[in-house]
């Protein structure tokens, strides 16, 4: 069984958690090769104080790999920021991105490889040789892809920010009016992710967001024409008219589409899209050539969050043997 | 007052904060430049993590400014280690190196500065900013120049490490065959230097260590011959035949030089100095051409610390009269 998963942050690696549990749960004890290869978003990527941040490879890592911090999500446990305090006494700008003390760690080892030349899908690799998430994880690409988005500069004009400014100094707040990946169209795919889908049985797409996580994904040349070929069966972010968490529908909005379980489907469409999961709340979604599937979709506790990626496996599997 | 100081880390920050100590009591409140210039070394400037590191600029600046870990006399005070142990866990070398929280926040700065095409010298007035030391502190050069120390490699042959390896890690045990200022021909000294000692009423030597702290100064091409044109008091670093501090023995052994308060004068030559003090132990040196004086030369506490300053201020005073 080869599953291939695009993926954000934390919905993304929350969801990975539970997949891992499922496929350990019926595990073939013979199996050697890691089951999930995940392609990682990195148009959240940002380069700050010389340091090369991936904030949704890192959330992948970190919570496959036992280093998260629970209750927020992303970072690390057990986390200081006294570099980050010192930082700002320098009068070093941003102020507003929250650098840990471990965590900078990684980015500080990550920076140093790449300026050794290193591309970032083998820094990756060495970064998981200490975490052993027990997924495959790739970036999307391996070219520099941000995402930037557009406000208004309130003078009548308009300017792009860093999506991490966007996100985290002003939390999504200033209306979007595009979302744009800066590199996207000169970007391929890290090496192995074509190869991943199309040796993939199924391909899951997480409640990660649809437009800055899983679009950002979508955007790097090659990656969704070879998903069309696949099997995939996506989890809505959406419950009702609300994230299930983050702030996708301030995304949605920027580009045109609506806060709704249908409305994303519609917005991957059927050529991507063979089946979709929707919230019980959401029961009457329906997108033609697309199999939706209803379910409780709040990814609580790690029981009920593999509840949901049993049933997205169980779904794609099925839709596979359909086509067959 | 016109003060210039070659220094290097502990031994001349200690020196360093005497001296002003000495300048204040007797302050002209209307004076507005600062009447010291340190010329600090950087031979032991070094590149981990992709972090630029600046062991004794940093030291003067943390002592005059009120941040150095005053037990240890090099770091910061309440320094944390947690970055270090996160580098280690990823198997970064090396792990010698006492990389503390606080201070990695300075390197950042440094090698973010100096990414972006900043001179050192512009990057430590930058970074001075923050701590105000009182003095003006210019590194020796803007050139890179790094100290290394060649030892037997076990195999018969031998090779050469960096200054840090071998004074950190091997806690300068291993026999030093010889010590190379690696860039020291090709480098100028940085923008102000010979302007700083061309003007300079006095040039005063603290007890850093001959070889690898002043030495490095005194190799940048052009230093020693302008402080040769000056009045130039030392005081000894070593009393009796050992170093007030560190392993400057060591360092003295490599170059053919004894370990001695009259050696080390002479090492420095009476065209280099004017005047020397000693300690009381060291009573009998005499060197043809240099005016030796004893007193207590422990820098015990800020008293002691400041009488020493005061004494080579005061020879150097009186041996700028007698030449004019």
């Amino acid at each position: 069984m080869r599953i291939v998963v695009p993926a954000g942050g934390i919905g993304g690696a929350r969801f990975l958690r539970g997949l891992k549990a499922v496929l350990e749960a019926g595990a073939d004890p013979a199996g050697e090769e890691p089951a999930i290869t995940v392609i990682g978003n990195t148009g959240d990527d940002i380069t700050l104080f010389g340091l090369r941040i991936c904030p949704d490879l890192d959330t992948v890592m970190y919570t496959l790999g036992g280093g998260i911090n629970e209750e927020q999500g992303w970072g690390r446990a057990d986390e200081s920021f006294t570099l980050k305090e010192e930082l700002a006494a320098y009068g070093m700008q941003p102020t507003w991105f929250g650098l840990g003390d471990r965590d900078a760690a990684t980015h500080i080892v990550r920076a140093q490889m790449m300026a050794a030349g290193y591309p970032l899908s083998a820094v990756t690799e060495a970064l998981c040789d200490r975490w052993r998430p027990g997924v495959r994880l790739l970036p999307m690409t391996d070219d520099r892809v941000e995402t930037h988005v557009v406000v208004d500069d309130g003078d009548g004009g308009r300017r792009a920010i860093h999506f991490q400014e966007w996100w985290i100094r002003h939390r999504a707040a200033l209306p979007a009016r595009e979302i744009i990946g800066v590199g996207a169209d000169r970007s391929s795919p890290a090496p192995g992710v074509l190869e991943a889908i199309a040796e993939a049985d199924v391909v899951l797409l997480p409640p990660s967001n649809p437009v800055v996580s899983i679009g950002s994904v979508l955007g790097v040349p090659g990656i969704r024409e070879a998903l069309e070929r696949s099997t995939v069966v996506g989890v809505s972010p959406i419950i009702g008219d609300a994230p299930v968490r983050g702030m996708a529908d301030a995304c949605l909005k920027a580009i045109g589409v609506e806060t709704g379980a249908q409305a994303v489907a519609e917005h991957y469409g059927p050529r991507l899209l063979d089946g979709w999961l929707v919230d019980k709340a959401d029961e009457g979604a329906a997108v033609e050539g697309v199999e939706v599937r209803s379910m409780p979709l709040y990814m609580s506790d790690p029981e009920s969050t593999a509840a949901i990626a049993r049933a997205a496996l169980d779904l794609a599997m099925e839709l596979k043997g359909r086509t067959r």
